[in-house]
């Protein structure tokens, strides 16, 4: 490497040469080996698209997202953990009232989604957003089918007063698989894996003044809890999902516990 | 990873899975970082095509092609080493007559190319096939300029007699940058590295009963001998251009000893 690089760059790329080369070293890897892989990597850089992103599939079922995702948000004990963030966020979702509704097609098995945004004290958080989004009964979401669902389905922005509660009415989510059709399922294939994630309903929360979360809440009868593809399951992130006689089916309370920003001195 | 599934595919993907997370840990990556990591490995599948290989050149130049090839190619002593097979070989070269020219546009610096094919021995060896492709005099390969230079100009294919003899007159070959216009030219800017390569002739060499031998042949005194960007420079390729005052300008002996081929029992 030259000089009067950026010295972070020279760090990050010497230690992944090293662990490139070991990792060859290790399994002797063979020129048909090295060949695949070019194609692989090509094959993945080429179906990605404005709607696909097949490289963050590849970090997310090799446990790499995950990891970094760990590495970069260790938080205190009783903080709500982090999982990942997944392909199909939506900025600017419509600012719903506490206890809408966000399904708009009308199908699955009506839940409601409760609880309060809390500081490490146990006090509730004014003006927290709390961004949700999950699939649909058929365990797709809106943009993967732009042309059959409403748009905004199951999804929502929720704003909290100042007992912190937010609250709304989706649909229990269900387990769906990751797009499988592509060089990434192809590979779950060879491995003997599934492509499935448990369901889970996503939350993005924010709060001015505190690190925001980027999670799910999992349903806990799943039975793909244990061998999620991309790895994203916490034992703190399986939420209660209790089946009532009210406006819904199910209810499923949890709280999140936000951490304060770090201040820059 | 499921039951029944190709061991060795098991073996390779566990250890690339650590090597990876191994990788993370250590510079503890930040999400910033996952982030261009992404968008880089996207942009550099985008820009494949068939006359593109950006991952290939991003293995050759993070020193990764050099290093599976170093592990399947360990010859014993008194043997051709190999190098980069590089992205420019064209299958079908024209068959030549010993002592052709394959520089076709009437550029550059004649030089004349001869030396013998052996085995260990020293023995000729009979029909072996001497591929060669190189750059003209301005640093282009044919295919990169096919609207300019004449087809299958600088390469040939020659078949050795009994004597074992390849000759053949081409061009004194020139220093070129790799194409740099793509991610890993950019990746190649920020690590403050040069993207050229030293001049060399392509061998491609076949003879039944043989190992191939992929490799070139480099002029000792180009400046970027120390710092090939691909890192294919072995010493003991580095071959002798003598200023001569004949047919050519130049004269370039090299004599290729090949390895027998092992026999699957």
């Amino acid at each position: 490497m030259g000089e009067n690089i950026n010295p972070r760059l020279a760090e990050v790329m010497s230690a992944l040469v090293r662990h490139l080369h070991g990792f060859a070293k290790e399994v002797q890897l063979t020129q048909d080996e090295w060949d695949l892989a070019i194609a692989f990597l090509t094959r993945t850089g080429q179906i990605c698209s404005e709607e696909r992103q097949e490289f963050i599939l590849l970090s997310d079922t090799l446990g790499f997202s995950m990891l970094v995702d760990a590495i970069n948000n260790r938080r205190p004990s009783g903080a709500t953990e982090n999982t990942v963030f997944g392909p199909f966020h939506v900025d600017g979702a419509p600012v719903r009232q506490m206890g809408d509704c966000i399904s708009l097609d009308g199908k699955g098995d009506s839940c409601l989604f409760e609880g309060r945004v809390l500081d490490l004290h146990g006090e509730p958080i004014e003006n927290a957003c709390v961004d949700v989004w999950s699939d649909n009964s058929e365990g797709f979401y809106d943009v993967q089918q732009p042309d059959i669902q409403p748009k905004w389905n199951n999804r929502g922005r929720f704003v909290t007063g100042t007992d912190g509660v937010y609250r709304f009415i989706g649909i229990k989510p269900v387990s769906y698989p990751i797009p499988d059709d592509g060089p990434v399922g192809q590979m779950l294939g060879h491995l003997g894996r599934h492509p499935y994630r448990p369901a889970h309903m996503h939350f993005l929360v924010t709060a001015p003044g505190f690190k925001k979360i980027v999670t799910h809440t999992f349903v806990g009868d799943d039975p793909y809890l244990a061998s999620d593809t991309v790895f994203g399951v916490k034992e703190t992130l399986i939420a209660p999902f209790e089946h009532v006689r009210g406006e819904t089916e199910w209810r499923s309370p949890f709280d999140f516990v936000m951490v304060p920003e770090e201040r820059s001195s």
